[in-house]
């Protein structure tokens, strides 16, 4: 079967590449570097990411011969190119010239030139530079034949996420007069009648800078906003030169995964694809539930379409205090975890090895050894096998349980003064994903303005800072029929961060059917025994960090306390609402809330991808439009193992006929086409 | 029996109420507050606490008219008002204004506005405003039925303790000169020879800012002794004006118990009566045994003379990493224990929970949830049960032991480069009172200054900075019979922190009999064994961190070293002199002095405020001017306990006769009221 | 036998003595110091260290009257004076008018004054004033009868190692100009391609200060040596005025034992003789070992000639968080440990405990509690001995083998974004120096630049960054016989952080014919067993924080990992070249490599200092001129032991004979003189 069209660019198949910095080298190098890639079956490389110092020598001066041979070097090699803006560290002529430019910390510190992403993002002297340079490279290089894709900026939020300089200071008063209107709105959104923080005009505010004390929180929750949106005007910026001078060409920016400083939801829809930089560590034996995650929002972001993951490591990176190399194997199932989550590439940082700066011990496509390593052999080898898993480009996967997650909320969710610092937006959500990992039940992220219909189950870990639309939507969804899961310390505060009057969840109270009496925090340490109702022998589950003194107005009782101060009362409820159930967990099951899970999933009749999979394997099924549908299985653990199959179908990475079941070794994979007539019956 | 006249202010009974913050609410919710408070039984309100930007929306405007509404209100409805002068908290007008009014940290950091306690405290701009409002508060409140008492600013020492920018290098210059007269003197006070620091004139001198190494000792003690007195400054400036403009009624302002910042002795003598806010976490099993200690210093800080307590809890606070709430009964044992070491009113931050702000998930006396609320439930019980106690009003206890506490010792004390980063005075003092707290021993404090002849045993657990004339009337106490218990490392410096001649303990070495060889820290994680030489079998304790070589001269060994390098020597001494004894320990006994303190109260013959008390049971005794006892009975343990009474009475909060013994539920109280005829045979 | 001349200073025999800081005193005191000196023994004091405001009240004036009484009066009681330039700590007046010779953070604080150190290396505003006040002693001294040495400053590189203000950025790009020529070159060598960091000229260049994220490694390289560099460039400033003005006297500067920030090979070269500042801490048990090492480092900077100890602590020092003093005896056993490696002289911080200051709490030979103490009757007893001791003068010891030293390697290896941050170079060195202090080997340290053929043995425990020239050096040492025994993450990069092609450890892989695969560092907390192949049954080692993926090429394996990733694989191996052998170990053996060192160790015919020695025990000789040899024999253990004597001599603290053994109590020592006949048959 011959490659499908990739979704993402006009290269054919599955895109297999990396950062590609010739800069770094004699021009003699590059000649080995394409006959290199040709030999490991490079079909896409990321150009010219730091390379604003090479292309711009000064301000009045331009040099893109070197890079004019590059792309035609590549093109003349078969490469395709995905080419940066280069915007992500400006020249030492330019910080010299313009030093306001630096990034101010919250103590006042302006940050020096000679690391890199040294820019103020509210800076108009590094947008306006950011923006000639890429209307430069646009106009030279849109009809180039190489060119696949334009790869804005770099890493956006990676080391500088916000600046407290003055032009920082008056973007975000710009900001807040475009949110609030007017002085009088703002006072009432931020509740300045609290500590005598009112506020005359605009001109009176500032960031939130390093304070005697606790910051006012909406102020807080608005910089948090604010950063996001200033960086997004960045690159929109830098979008709008690419869309105008260069049409039909598309564009992505590397995401960090789950990101804390950036609203992917709305960053995404400023993205042609999207793409991301993914790390897991190797000496985290947990590291794949993590990846698997990333990479199921990743997909969800722009609704299931094909991502790309931009940039991973070979083997070790560098920026960690031990980095520790990924072991023989490894390399390939991580890659091929990428690829069973709806991704249509795999790139690297970097193709080769850098022999100098911050990141020269970072791993590469071609390591330090050269071709005689381990590492050169792996690139090889699993170039290799992308070839013949071309034809799944294009085709997706679904989740068949929804988790939603609101950058808002999680922003809020973290001010502190808060009942429990515990309550970390990542550290709610992971017990619940790793749970229905192990349950090989796929998910998708959904932002809180999503449709849910077609969701059996929805779960959300948190909801902390709620409106009243969202709230509704929920009901309704549960209403006619859904199943809502709700973690604890949720529907707390509307969008000002001002509580919900009425006592909590507020506006979902009557959803749940329950009040919240008082937080209960649980210290460091100390667990809180959770009884499950139905089961017998009755359940014992453990909750940490955090519990609630709830009473149950028209809900069940599906779990209650059995220790502590709460002992006797309700734990976790369901409240039957026409059609559908909402359940609230009302403590953090920091172990795992995987029986109360399982009842929910039972109820919702949401189930595995495939069923009696073997603990530690991973299986996903990606579909093409035809119907054919892509088997994943994917084996984290260190022993053989056997997964029946649900239909035969062909093992893409060997080209032989699987039936019945299939053996995969430690760290081994299988990718089974099953025809679409048994798929879809 | 009616109550009796509040000694604090003209309200009748027992204090009860919070902090009211009505400019975060629309007026029509004041008329349900005061409904409500009518409810619970509260008579007196906090008001205005951070009121200034509401009182003075500009430089040139002032709007009372709400504030007339409110107190106009309040009065109405019979509570009284603790009118704040609104100064804690500078508003943003006045900040941008006068920009040289936020404070500066040691670093330079000039924090920003947008918390609270946003002052320098040397900040002419800023005093001058402060009294400027606190003078237009006076002026037209004064008269004001409904005001009760003044409140002066707000928990000083909070946040900003300090002030490096250059007006607080000019007061601290002033405040030198003022000290030290000359030059010359300074030198010599600083020791200004060591290391080349001698200054040629007065303005040579800088506050402590971040230097290369160790600053001079005695320029961070002056520095300590300066930032209190400067934050008093600003207190006595405001006091002053409402002496002047509203004479007859009384002024306070709220401490923060034993806050290492603030030399409370010296602030005690410009209040009226002293007022405390306390937050015990009730995650700390041992928080009641630090409340008392805290409340007998706010009761010692006037000579006895009953407090407020101005701010607690009713459950969670919101500024701990983990906020624990109060499980049912706490709020009324812990409030109650207050009132048992002499409070005549129990006030809270704060009363009706805000909605936005740093302090929204603060508990409240009117939860968020509102009056379907436990907490609201809580409020209105205990308020019930303090109108059955008004009659302890004016009432007093006096401790059987007094312990010593002088700031100017432990700012001292905890300067760095010393034998041993953990001496700390808070650390050094706890075991002891935890082992007269054990012992049902009721406790004094006392400044260096004090009058000791009334206690027939004085602690003073560590006596670091010690002048000649303090020691010569501790010597004349013990002359005079009295019992003196003193901890190690005491009587080495002299009120320049330079080290007394001759060999430590310096002046107290005759007093105590030996000599000190050498201090012998013990590293983190160990303990030398010390042996009690009196006792069958030989009762062992562990000194932690600290040990000393001494040579006894006139004193007799009571206890020993029996491990380590010191194996052999002296740990604990008595020196019989005159008609008394005093006592020198040579170590900490971190896990508890209480064996050799056995000795020390019999020989003293203190004793606990009543005999054969179960453990986990508090016990104090408050005596009214007539005679009349209350017995306060307080069951901090889980289990149920029967406590004998020493004569019968009756008990309070219940209204029924008790003899013999009562019964204390877990968390159970009972205040027995003790007639005077038994009281005083 | 009359004590031979020492060759340090022209005072006779071992010296003795401490810093004396009269200026804390009245004049009255001296006279009662000079009389103690004279009953301790002491022979030499070091004078004016921190007298700088003493001698200079202000610009203008000069006060050397108080100095030349005292220095008179030291003449007249026969104590030599070792004079200080006073020039570590400016005085306020200078301070004042020249503020911006204070040093400045990486944050951009400017350090204030009140400390000592506080001066920018790089300011011409200090450094004028440093050579004017040292001038100006110089001028005054240098015939002064008392006069034995000078001392330059005070510890170079205590407090302030770095200072990022103005002027020192100035004299960073004129160093950089010097050491790199051309702007290309710099970027070549900075390899300033990587991340955009071009710079255009040397005026766009600052130090680095705290930037966004990772600086350019070789900027931070270029950085330390430049500090080092600088603050060389200071002492050298004044050293050229002493030389000039009095010629003839020794001078030196006291380094602070095995300290990173400076490169004491090149500091010593411009010493007439090392000093060191040794503080080992009592509460370590392992104390003793490292401060061998130190002391082994001190003798090897200038090839093996006596040193001084310049400061040591009689008791306990003040800036530990815990100061443990020194158990009776140990004073004794570490000063003579001092003597035992090469020391002519003992002397402390300080003469007289300070009264007032940071430092007084640091012990002093004349303690607090005056000639009474513990502490004065140990400075008179040693002061007895040391005079016993005085034909030691000037004798010498060689090491058995050598160790690699190189501040270039270290300041390279600990930079940040390394495989692992947990290879620093003092945890390397440990393991190796102890085990090698385990088996009684005296070890020397040695340059990369060092004649190695004297040494049968030559230990590189890192050599991270390595030119070629040394590579080729090291292969030669081996060709012709030598043993050279090497650790991991060696031959990594060369003199500009870049890295050796060709895969590590590029220069020298044909000298272990090995290469390494990849680097494979070990969780924190984990461990890899790593066995010896020769060994029966197979030795079990453990590698921990370091492993790597090496491939024999010429090498045997001499033990191999058996655990984790790379079990199987070779870990440590042996290549035979020419006539000697490389051996490469690929592992970090933290707890210990000595089974791999027994191996070299026979392989290469080095022993021991002398052979049964008991463990605990340590054992050096120095030899006279003349051939006598001196044994030292520490027993640092807490029991009495016996040690066997190679031949029979005489114990120079008794005076007694010596024949067969002598027994050591508890901190016990003996110095046995061994006539010169039976050393050198």
């Amino acid at each position: 079967m011959t490659p499908r069209r990739n979704h993402l660019t006009r290269v054919p198949g599955l895109l297999y590449g990396g950062d590609w910095n010739p800069e770094q080298w004699p021009e003699q190098v590059w000649a080995e570097d394409v006959k290199l890639m040709a030999e490991a079956g490079v079909n896409l490389v990321t150009v010219g990411v730091f390379s604003w110092a090479r292309l711009q020598p000064d301000a009045d001066s331009w040099d893109f011969g070197w890079l004019d041979r590059l792309l035609d070097l590549a093109h003349r090699h078969g490469i395709a190119v995905d080419l940066a803006t280069a915007t992500a560290s400006p020249p030492a002529w330019l910080v010299r010239a313009r030093p306001e430019l630096l990034p101010v910390t919250a103590d006042g510190v302006r940050l020096e030139f000679g690391s890199r992403q040294h820019y103020c993002p509210s800076s108009p002297a590094y947008r306006d530079a950011a923006v000639r340079l890429t209307r430069a490279l646009a106009a030279r290089y849109r009809h180039h034949p190489a060119l696949a894709l334009w790869h804005i900026h770099n890493e956006y939020g990676d080391h500088v996420q916000e600046c407290f300089c003055p032009a920082s200071a008056a973007d975000f008063r710009r900001w807040l007069r475009e949110r609030h209107g007017t002085i009088e709105e703002l006072n009432r959104s931020w509740g300045t009648a609290f500590w005598s923080q009112h506020y005359n005009s605009f001109e009176q505010i500032e960031p939130p800078r390093t304070a005697p004390g606790p910051v006012n929180p909406t102020q807080l929750l608005d910089w948090r906003r604010f950063c996001s949106d200033a960086l997004l005007d960045l690159h929109r910026a830098e979008k709008a030169v690419l869309d105008e001078v260069s049409p039909g060409v598309p564009v992505t920016t590397n995401f960090m995964s789950m990101l804390k400083a950036l609203d992917y939801w709305e960053w995404s829809r400023h993205e042609d694809f999207v793409s991301d930089d993914a790390y897991p560590d190797p000496a985290d034996p947990r590291a794949h539930v993590n990846a698997a995650m990333n990479y199921d929002l990743m997909r969800s972001l722009k609704g299931g379409r094909p991502w790309l993951l931009m940039e991973q490591a070979p083997s070790a990176v560098s920026w960690r205090p031990v980095n520790v190399p990924k072991r023989p194997g490894l390399y390939r199932l991580w890659s091929l975890q990428a690829l069973a989550r709806g991704a249509d590439g795999v790139l690297h940082f970097q193709w080769r090895a850098s022999v100098a700066g911050a990141e020269k011990f970072h791993s590469a496509m071609l390591p330090h050894r050269g071709t005689a390593s381990r590492g050169w052999q792996e690139t090889v080898r699993f170039g290799t096998e992308l070839r013949r898993l071309g034809e799944i480009a294009g085709s997706r996967l679904r989740g068949r349980a929804a988790v939603l997650l609101d950058w808002d909320s999680w922003w809020a969710l973290e001010l502190d003064d808060h009942p429990s610092a515990r309550m970390r937006w990542p550290d709610l959500l992971r017990p619940w994903y790793a749970a229905l990992y192990e349950r090989g039940v796929t998910v998708d992220f959904v932002p809180p303005t999503a449709e849910l219909d077609g969701y059996p189950l929805v779960l959300a870990p948190n909801l902390y800072l709620l409106d009243t639309v969202t709230a509704d939507r929920l009901t309704a969804y549960v209403r006619d029929g859904g199943r809502l899961v709700c973690g604890p310390f949720s529907g707390i505060t509307d969008r000002h961060d001002h509580i919900h009057p009425g006592g909590h969840p507020g506006p979902l109270r009557e959803l749940f059917g329950i009040v919240v009496d008082e937080h209960w925090p649980i210290p460091d340490g100390a667990t809180t025994v959770v009884r499950l109702d139905g089961a017998e022998p009755h359940t014992e589950l453990h909750a940490e960090h955090w519990s609630e003194w709830i009473e149950t107005e028209a809900a069940e009782t599906v779990a209650h306390y059995d220790s502590g101060a709460l002992a006797g009362l309700p734990a976790v409820t369901r409240n039957r609402l026409g059609a559908g159930s909402a359940w609230y967990l009302s403590c953090h099951l920091g172990a795992g809330p995987g029986p109360v899970l399982d009842l929910a999933l039972a109820e919702a009749g949401a189930g595995a991808e495939l069923p009696d999979l073997p603990a530690g394997v991973e299986a996903t099924r990606r579909h093409a439009d035809d119907g054919t549908g892509y088997l994943f299985l994917l084996n984290h653990g260190p022993h053989e193992l056997r997964v029946p199959l649900p239909t035969p179908g062909t093992d893409l990475l060997t080209g032989t006929e699987a039936a019945g079941a299939v053996t995969l070794a430690p760290l081994g994979a299988a990718v089974i086409r099953l025809p679409a007539a048994q798929e879809r019956p």
